[in-house]
């Protein structure tokens, strides 16, 4: 399984994603599923994905190599779209695309054709934006009141996710959400795995603010990882127990 | 949508309902999912019920008239199984009979024969026990490594109940952490509902500690509800940031 998460808020964009890809119990692997394009002071643009493997791989060749958008037009990488929307129609087409080459000899296995993607990012002169994008290869964005996005095995970590996440926490705050939310997921499902992938972009600057890895040893997370089941455990202790006056016999 | 939760502690037993069930956004309901049997001094048999409610019903009413667990045998009900184990078993009876009768005409219309059923209580002389019955009829019960099962809508309640549920909580403990779990199911999940049904029993005393059902007006869920979230922002705001020093760019 995966997990990625994406949040997109006044003070720019955060993306998180683990790299454990199972087929099996006796197959895990570690992948990268965040992506980025970046031409400083251009622009960046941040890819997670979920799904069959095979397939989120064949995307991201496709919108590296280039896909003609159109007949007879050229073909139109990550770096040369030119907005946000046309990233996210890229990476559409390209889900079409591999769909067409693979969909049915999939279906012939009994396999689902399965891909989900974020994609996230800003150009020059263009607005920050956040997509989900589907395996149909359509699309949603991300808006004020619903500043997140999640991707594959997303239910563990979404109730931290409803209760704090706001376009109003800062860029660090976001990080350390997404955080809290993937560790939630860690121990919930043993087949979302580190290391982790970070990315920050502030809003307007058209280049990565942060782009780091988390690995067993990183001391923030370990830290992140300590304080929030003791947190947690200290505020359960603190609530008031049922007291039996205040219930009545049903 | 249905979410249980039950948990088998040193001090006793927990079970925790929703009630609402729904097949399509216009057609929501509310029908409870605990049924209990109890003769005082004797025996207490709680069942909580997930998924098809033609089946569970139908399963619940088959438990209750009694079924003839061998050919010429007379008939069991909840209140005449000598064991726990029985129970377990005459609820797995209960479901390949209805999977018998209506399993096919099911398929038919495309649909799957979905019930989950979690059977916790005591016996005299028998030890308490907890289990989770499959759709097929099989089981499984749950053990001091994993005191809690989850039925229908698990996800969303399941990392608050990793991080704190032992065997060794107060069964009043446990109560507060089952709201809490379905507090995180209720705030992701619009399709679980109030009213609530909980239930507590002690072990070795054969008789409902507490049989309690919240509504939306409970005082006590209120303050779990407010308390928890502001205890969790509260804990997230005092956690560090990431700090750029302790970050290695990649």
């Amino acid at each position: 399984m995966t997990y990625c998460v994406g949040m997109i808020l006044d003070e720019g964009l955060v993306m998180l994603a683990d790299s454990r890809t199972n087929a099996g119990v006796d197959h895990l692997a570690t992948f990268r599923k965040l992506r980025v394009w970046s031409e400083p002071g251009e622009r960046v643009i941040a890819l997670a994905s979920s799904g069959n493997l095979a397939i989120t791989q064949a995307v991201l060749d496709l919108v590296g190599d280039g896909i003609a958008m159109q007949e007879n037009a050229d073909p139109e990488t990550m770096l040369t779209v030119p907005t946000m929307r046309d990233a996210a129609k890229l990476v559409g087409k390209g889900l079409r695309m591999i769909e067409h080459q693979d969909g049915e000899a999939l279906r012939q296995q009994g396999m689902e054709f399965s891909a989900n993607f974020l994609l996230g990012g800003q150009m020059k002169d263009g607005k920050m934006r956040l997509f989900h994008i589907y395996a149909a290869g359509n699309y949603i964005e991300a808006t004020d009141e619903t500043p997140f996005f999640q991707i594959g095995e997303t239910k563990y970590g979404k109730p931290v996710l409803d209760r704090i996440a706001t376009h109003a926490i800062s860029l660090e705050q976001g990080v350390k959400l997404a955080l809290i939310s993937m560790d939630s997921t860690l121990r919930s499902n043993i087949s979302v795995g580190l290391p982790l992938d970070v990315l920050t972009v502030k809003r307007d600057a058209y280049k990565i603010a942060l782009q780091h890895t988390i690995t067993e040893n990183d001391a923030y997370f370990k830290e992140i990882q300590k304080r929030w089941g003791r947190a947690l455990r200290g505020a359960f202790d603190r609530m008031p127990n049922m007291m039996p006056k205040e219930v009545k016999k049903t």
